[in-house]
């Protein structure tokens, strides 16, 4: 297997986050997305989409998108289990993925894309106004997870899963977002310290 | 089990079609979208993003989120497999599903509910730039599924699954979200054309 990677974009940190946690090393092959590697032919005919990270199989075989690539990998190196391990952990865990990943990162990543200078090619056309509603919603975002963490020390339950790192990466790409996360916010902010001691979350 | 079903709102359409697909027949509990019933007391209890569907199990437990509804019920009725069989084709089937959700399924949401009249108290504030933008987009991804279905007769590999659901769903909100499916599209339309056979797909 081989891994193209991008570096500290969020996306491919999922990936990377994921790896550590497993205690897996791949080999990697870098593609700047800062100079646009990812819209370059060779890695055009890997990815029509252009996004990374890209899993290459042995047999060839190409897979993308995030929590597809960390799905494939759980079922070859299942411990630590970070989807879960019976139908209803697994569902909960799907739910918490998902419910942090199409509302908290994507508002997050709709902030930085809309917003930021360094962002312009990436994101054409930016839409500004876009950009600052989904700095609002960044914050309601935040609050939600606050509530939900006065009663969890993780995202989904008793243990770390790949919930966890979703909002992981969310929080680390406030400051590119120009996000704040508020003061008041104290069980986010207790969780996002713990999860900072991490060793697969050093940034 | 019972699911709080939303109707003809893409996400519970989902849900239907897929429990049409495996012959499930659960108790269900209109909530009326129209009138924003999701978001009055008793719904907001059961899910606090005030979102449809949601599955409520025998011991109260409360799923939410499509995709992990439906996951959850793949585990408990396995034929016919929605979401693929083995780890490879379970990544593959993942991987085209979210393509499918995370770019033509959201396009053609987006300008729904950012250009729509009937939307506007659903999203606040509507951002008509951007709903103009996902027009644009559902264009080109419609484009990119069509390329992809010149070799595949369903969305991922040889047999249906969950992503033709996903893309099905996405098809039938064309026309709320004005957008046309441009006439040159000749193998998505074939593909769509066999998807409205089914019966599941009855609108």
């Amino acid at each position: 297997m081989k891994l193209y990677d991008g570096g500290r974009a969020p996306n491919p940190r999922r990936v990377t986050i994921f790896l550590a946690e497993k205690g897996i090393d791949l080999p990697k092959e870098s593609v700047d997305i800062g100079k646009l590697e990812q819209r370059n032919d060779k890695f055009t005919k890997l990815n029509p989409l252009q996004r990374l990270p890209v899993l290459e199989l042995d047999d060839g075989t190409i897979l993308t998108e995030t929590i597809a690539i960390c799905r494939y990998l759980e079922s070859i190196y299942p411990d630590p289990a970070l989807f879960g391990t019976d139908p209803l952990d697994q569902a909960l865990i799907e739910m918490w993925q998902r419910r942090i990943e199409l509302n908290f990162f994507s508002s997050v990543a709709h902030s930085f894309r809309h917003l930021h200078p360094a962002a312009a090619e990436l994101e054409s056309p930016q839409v500004s106004e876009w950009g600052r509603v989904n700095q609002v919603r960044a914050i309601e975002n935040m609050q939600f997870l606050d509530d939900h963490l006065a009663n969890s020390q993780f995202i989904a339950g008793d243990t770390f899963t790949v919930a966890d790192i979703t909002a992981i990466v969310a929080c680390q790409f406030l400051k590119p977002a120009r996000i704040e996360m508020p003061e008041k916010l104290s069980n986010l902010r207790r969780w996002f310290d713990k999860m900072m001691e991490r060793p697969s979350t050093a940034w």
